[in-house]
């Protein structure tokens, strides 16, 4: 069993790991294109958006002499894109941003919650995302994540799974990377915090791509913990 | 009456606002240095510690080629000075980072808690300090602060009251200055944040320094909120 005594604080993933951003923005854009009258598949606007995510960031990594761009504002370009390829018509400047907004209003899976709480009595815990600071605080105060502090890409201007993002994380926190635990439900980004030195505790969410879902189900490393849940986590870690 | 309609987020001066570092530390430091048998005069550590404090944010501010210096770092740089002056014996280097922690376990003053949980519930609430991003962290875990994320100058490798502290803060949050509230118990800090456009919130530590306060038992500038504690910040917002 690996020794996870050295850990002061969890940083998690946010999108799929903590929240359900997929059948959150399905439902989110159905209701208000319902209400908005616009008639537009939305599943297959929020399945194209995610696609382009990887790629989204890749262009920031490519050219770092453009500057840092934060996720929002890559959210709100792709999604520029996306409208003019399926031919969803009608929306307005506004509309755009309600929609790019929808990243901030993302529902967490259901046992997200009553976890952090339990691990939050032993451990500082914060998000370690791609997502900015702005999107991360006001999706906290929507889903009523209770997070210690933000930690986000944007205050590294570098995105996950660049080095910066999670040595960034523990040193601000003034801890060794021995002493922070990435949580994810993504193995890549558990096998690039490992390979500095942090510990590693993955969740399988099998439903975070709906139907799309390719890989993710289960663990592919050699992590510190492998648990059903958030509620897992705290079990092991005696929360 | 002023318009503060447009507040999203309260960002708190820590030090004297929120805690009471005097009180705190002396009581730590005396209890602690009773069982380690060292015997100091620790109010005049203490005192002479925050003395201190401006200057040693100066240095950096005079001296950007050297690079950013965290407040932990200056405050051991300036415990070394004064236990060389004050002639205290006898300790050692894991001493010395216990005391330079003090910093970190400071006790809120009776009405902030409270406070803060009632603001929290209307508004996104941080701190907006010169205290390192792990000591603020740690400060808030031990006294049970409630932030929403916490803001550093040390995001912004400047210190308050350079303007890229409040810009800065604003500018993660995603918000106008307009948008943003500073709450602080010092004049000084809220001129600098009215200046760049904030909203501004003023309550009296009349016993922040003890014997030694020598102004900001009142406010003395046009702020938006002049209130006796949290709680009269909260009564005025509505929360």
């Amino acid at each position: 069993m690996s020794d996870i005594s050295t850990v002061k604080a969890l940083v998690f993933d946010v999108f799929g790991t903590v929240v359900d951003w997929r059948s959150s923005l399905i439902a989110d854009f159905t209701a208000w294109g319902g209400k908005r009258g616009i008639n537009a598949d939305w599943t297959a606007l929020v399945d194209g958006w995610r696609a382009v995510y990887a790629a989204s960031m890749d262009e920031v990594r490519k050219h770092p002499e453009r500057g840092y761009v934060i996720l929002d504002v890559l959210h709100r370009r792709s999604l520029e894109s996306l409208v003019a390829q399926l031919s969803i018509s009608g929306l307005s400047d506004d509309d755009l941003n309600h929609l790019t907004m929808g990243w901030h209003r993302l529902h967490p899976w259901p046992d997200s919650v009553a976890g952090l709480r339990r691990l939050k009595t032993k451990y500082i815990i914060g998000p370690l995302s791609n997502g900015n600071v702005a999107l991360l605080t006001n999706m906290a105060k929507f889903a009523c994540l209770p997070w210690d502090l933000i930690l986000s890409a944007e205050l590294f201007e570098h995105y996950k799974p660049d080095p910066e993002t999670y040595l960034g994380a523990a040193r601000l926190l003034g801890l060794s990377p021995q002493q922070v635990m990435m949580v994810a439900a993504h193995n890549h980004d558990l096998k690039a915090a490992q390979k500095l030195g942090l510990k590693t505790a993955f969740v399988a969410r099998p439903t975070e791509y709906g139907p799309l879902q390719k890989y993710d189900f289960a663990a592919t490393g050699d992590w510190d913990i492998v648990a059903k849940d958030f509620g897992g986590i705290a079990e092991r870690t005696g929360c």
